[in-house]
């Protein structure tokens, strides 16, 4: 399937979603290079982690042996999303470039608001207080079965971090929260079976992203 | 001037608040020895920085190079605050623990509020949320000319912090702020003239201290 590049006069910001283990960052790489072979620049980036100062927040909650409280975990994700949307992602949609980024605020309301003891609007309220609104314009949700994305992690024998520690239902709740978002926003979200091949799920998303600009 | 100490039935929150180098430690010290002598279990902590994970946030605040956005640090800020009051302060004060502290909220309001480009209000709601609504007791407000601090702080040839480094100006804001805040909620703040000779504000600490247990 063919699908024009949009121009290189405006920033467009692009999210990838999901749980860890359904090929995020195999989607945002051949995006990434999609757009880079039409001469478009673009930042790949990511969170927790995308800047010098979050990769220290980072370190923080998915490493820390001791417990993280609730509330904290949730004021430490906010913290690394200001400081990151702040210093790179407005900056790099101001130059123009496409920003394509590993999980944003979706990630912390389908973790936190629905997996822990937080409300699903306290947390997107927290967020976007961090990042004063704004919002992607695409979000590409890569649905899957969290028995089939372990799976995955299983066969790249990748080491499990805390939050993927944590047991099946949890995922499973994760999972609901994602596709409820998505139907909440569906103009913002393009929701992907993650189980399709790879190629044709990178199709999909560049047809999408074609349409975002004339 | 005598007073009688609090009864070890309840717990009590106490904050010391105040620019840097008005003798917050000091008299933090002088109230817990008092209070020990009595019988009291004291716990003194701090914010930023009075956890292990508080510790970690509190480096990234403080002595990061780079710059981190004010959104970020207010976040960080309550995210060390919410770890700090959940883990530490809450349980100290159900065992009937007297919990002093060195900086609590007022500092974010009077700091990021004040001399910030953030909103008094907008980080005031996020301490709060932060905590789950928990104010102190009392609040104590070593009062002190920003010129007069700084004189101290040069007398002790201690390294100046990032903050501690900022103009006298944004000092003087701070102080105006802090006062501002006291005078909102006279019954929760003691103010005290930090000029005044350091036995003559402990006595006074105490007497208000005395105050709030029958």
């Amino acid at each position: 399937m063919s699908a024009a590049v949009p121009e290189p006069s405006e920033g467009l910001f692009i999210t990838f979603e999901g749980g860890d283990g359904v090929g995020k960052t195999t989607q945002a790489g051949l995006l990434e290079e999609w757009l880079k072979d039409a001469g478009r620049t673009v930042v790949r980036t990511r969170e927790p982690g995308g800047t010098e100062v979050g990769v220290l927040i980072r370190d923080i909650v998915l490493h820390h042996r001791g417990e993280v409280s609730p509330r904290a975990e949730a004021l430490l994700y906010a913290a690394d999303r200001a400081h990151h949307i702040e210093t790179l992602v407005r900056p790099a949609l101001a130059r123009g470039d496409v920003v394509i980024q590993d999980r944003y605020l979706d990630s912390s309301v389908a973790y936190q608001g629905a997996g822990r003891v937080l409300g699903r609007d306290e947390v997107r309220d927290l967020s976007l207080w961090a990042v004063e609104g704004l919002l992607p314009d695409l979000t590409v949700l890569l649905d899957l079965d969290p028995a089939a994305a372990r799976a995955r992690l299983d066969a790249d024998d990748k080491p499990f971090d805390r939050l993927e520690a944590e047991k099946e239902h949890f995922h499973a709740r994760v999972r609901e929260e994602f596709l409820a978002l998505a139907a909440a926003e569906p103009e913002r979200f393009l929701v992907l079976d993650a189980s399709r091949p790879a190629a044709e799920l990178a199709a999909a998303v560049r047809e999408r992203v074609a349409a975002l600009v004339p």
